[in-house]
């Protein structure tokens, strides 16, 4: 029975210009971090993840949340987790601050996420396992599929994971080579053009054969020149992605994505307002076979279905600790599944609880295990740090999600 | 010179199930309140609107908008004040928590609201009256179009301002015979059929045309029965508008709204999730001719500019005191009038802000005068409460935005 709940206000500077993109100049990588003390011993962890100012506020959201966890028992409260989710999200008068979005879909992801680390500890296992070997119906009962019902139901979805069932033995070999990993960190916007090159050539010899870089700056030019910089250093075989964080508005974003077409890059991510579903399917239009991804500021999985019925997204990057937590996650990536879109989240965990999500969905899911974005600037702050050798995610062994923080207690 | 800023909690408890709607059975309408006094001796007053838990959140966020106004000049601000609109709306840490949504944008809501009605107090205007004396390009100065630009720019919002000054004279006859009134409490949900019969009653002896019964139920035979309720005390020449507070997903939408059709509804309100763009896109084709509105809880002009661009509202219910303030009100009313779609405002303010806005966007946008929701609950609260007679709305004489409230002082 979960007897006791904390909410903490974790902050984290970073070094030296990492995090920067277009929009943010001086980042402050913060955890709303949620705690659930069972009296059998074990705390449950999960976060929510933002960039400083305001970060107290989803602390302040998720107490409210938290607080109605009291008294339950975490076995039971996951048999039927999203009954809880529907009824938590939909509060008659919290919801009004949204819905499902904002500062109190935040503060949901965190207690959801805490839930989902409480259960697998408590069962002694690796979150990706215990959700491995769960049948059809046990996840699916953990999810809300409220107003997904012209794309997806609730026993499509239980069809949707039967099917992937005769799979999963094979799909297992993940768990020995790893889940492979993609390196955000080459060029975060303020770095300069040298230390652009100079992470590349890192990040060749480290083993990773995908890397980013931030664009979106007021001068396109600049843009362009830092992107042939890094095809130059990778070669043309590497994945290049670039990333906007929203920078452009959409008849500049259909004019400097055509200059880029140039250095074949993978992805182009972020180019515009993320609520802006319509401005995403005619630049995709445009600039085909370039592909778009978003994902990190999109709050709920009504409006993943937007952009999934609009054809504007050709990769997803939900994040869990961006929507309602693992949750909403999961919904997210079966919604995805049933139009043949590759999840590739963002990473606002760091890939800690991640690193489980997608060798789930790969394995009982039958999503492509195509890479996972990797970003080490937190690593010292974990229990148990993501482990990346040579560009690839060691699967983790230890019990819950990997989100406990060092120094946080309850 | 602004010197000194405060928010404040203000909540009002409502009688008798008043308020009650298909999601909200229990609202406590609240205003996070920001006042900003100028050294001139005038305090400007704006608030947003929630329904009570988490107003606190608002509040908090506010203050740190709040804080950056101290020491500016208003008429200055207000002179330029897009600019500063979109600076603050794309705070670099605090957008991560929406962005243009939730919490911070309802708390940016609060303070642009307060610098509009400091504005009107300095110039000894009610708010109608200085907006309608702007000149096209004055008002467009205090918007922000960021990421309309593939719909409708700066430039192309003056030359439609513009092209509206010949009429400006004529259309101000509306200020002799006021702006026509909507009735919203003749059905609240928690009504009995009784009293929803003897409301209808009520609200035609006081000279209104309109009026709106909540429905959503989860009997559809309940919604049904009192829709025909409504119609037949209200005979045939009266506008009925049906609101669903989102309780319906896409299938059960298209069915409840086509049985719905008998009644001949003005209008059907918030039949599905306010973030499924293309839901209300399918179901407005699938009911046509009858029409959708929707808007309460559309949080930015982005989401907007979806909408109208989808073809998936008839009538938009954008809410200065739910988006980011009167100047995002003025952004969509501008993106409405392009689209040829009316503005009925939600009135979350209780029409206090709105009576202002809407003889605007009559005056100087040439909107038609459709009519404006009344909700009479937190009347006594005002210093000065809307005046609604023969079902209308008597034209506000005092400087400012009239949304002073009683009690609630710097």
């Amino acid at each position: 029975m979960i007897y006791k709940i904390a909410v903490k206000d974790a902050r984290y500077k970073l070094d030296g210009n990492a995090g920067s993109d277009a929009i943010h100049r001086d980042p402050v990588y913060s955890y709303a971090v949620t705690q659930l003390a069972d009296d059998s011993g074990i705390t449950g962890t999960g976060f929510a993840f933002t960039l400083g100012e305001g970060n107290d506020l989803v602390c302040k959201a998720a107490e409210y949340y938290a607080q109605k966890l009291v008294g339950k028992d975490i076995e039971e409260t996951m048999a039927d987790f999203g009954t809880l989710f529907k009824q938590l999200s939909d509060d008659q008068q919290f919801r009004w601050l949204g819905p499902h979005k904002g500062v109190v879909h935040l503060a949901l992801a965190s207690v959801t996420n805490a839930c989902y680390d409480l259960w697998a500890k408590k069962k002694g296992l690796p979150l990706w396992k215990l959700l491995a070997d769960l049948s059809p119906e046990a996840v699916v009962n953990t999810l809300d599929f409220s107003y997904l019902e012209d794309a997806l139901t609730k026993e499509q979805a239980i069809v949707l994971l039967t099917e992937q069932q005769a799979g999963k033995a094979t799909r297992g070999g993940i768990l020995k080579t790893g889940y492979p990993g993609y390196d955000t960190s080459v060029g975060w916007f303020n770095y300069s053009d040298e230390k652009v090159r100079e992470n590349c050539k890192k990040a060749i010899v480290a083993g990773f054969t995908a890397m980013k870089l931030k664009v979106g700056s007021a001068d396109p030019e600049r843009d362009i020149r830092r992107a042939h910089i890094v095809r130059e250093v990778a070669g043309a075989d590497v994945k290049v992605m670039l990333d906007a964080n929203q920078q452009w508005n959409l008849p500049d974003a259909i004019s400097i994505c055509k200059k880029l077409t140039d250095v074949n890059p993978y992805w182009i991510e972020e180019p515009t307002h993320p609520d802006d579903v319509l401005a995403h399917r005619k630049l995709a239009r445009e600039i085909a076979p370039v592909k778009l991804a978003l994902g990190e500021h999109v709050p709920n999985k009504v409006i993943f279905k937007n952009y999934l019925q609009a054809e504007a997204a050709a990769f997803v990057q939900v994040d869990a600790v961006r929507v309602g937590g693992v949750s909403e996650f999961l919904t997210v990536s079966l919604l995805c599944k049933k139009f043949g879109i590759p999840v590739v989240p963002h990473v606002g965990d760091m890939g800690q609880l991640h690193q489980h999500l997608v060798l789930f969905n790969h394995i009982a899911m039958g999503h492509e295990a195509l890479f996972l974005e990797h970003i080490p600037h937190l690593q010292k702050h974990f229990v148990h740090p993501a482990n990346v050798k040579n560009g690839v995610y060691e699967t983790p062994q230890e019990a819950g999600s990997s989100c406990e923080l060092i120094g946080i207690t309850i």
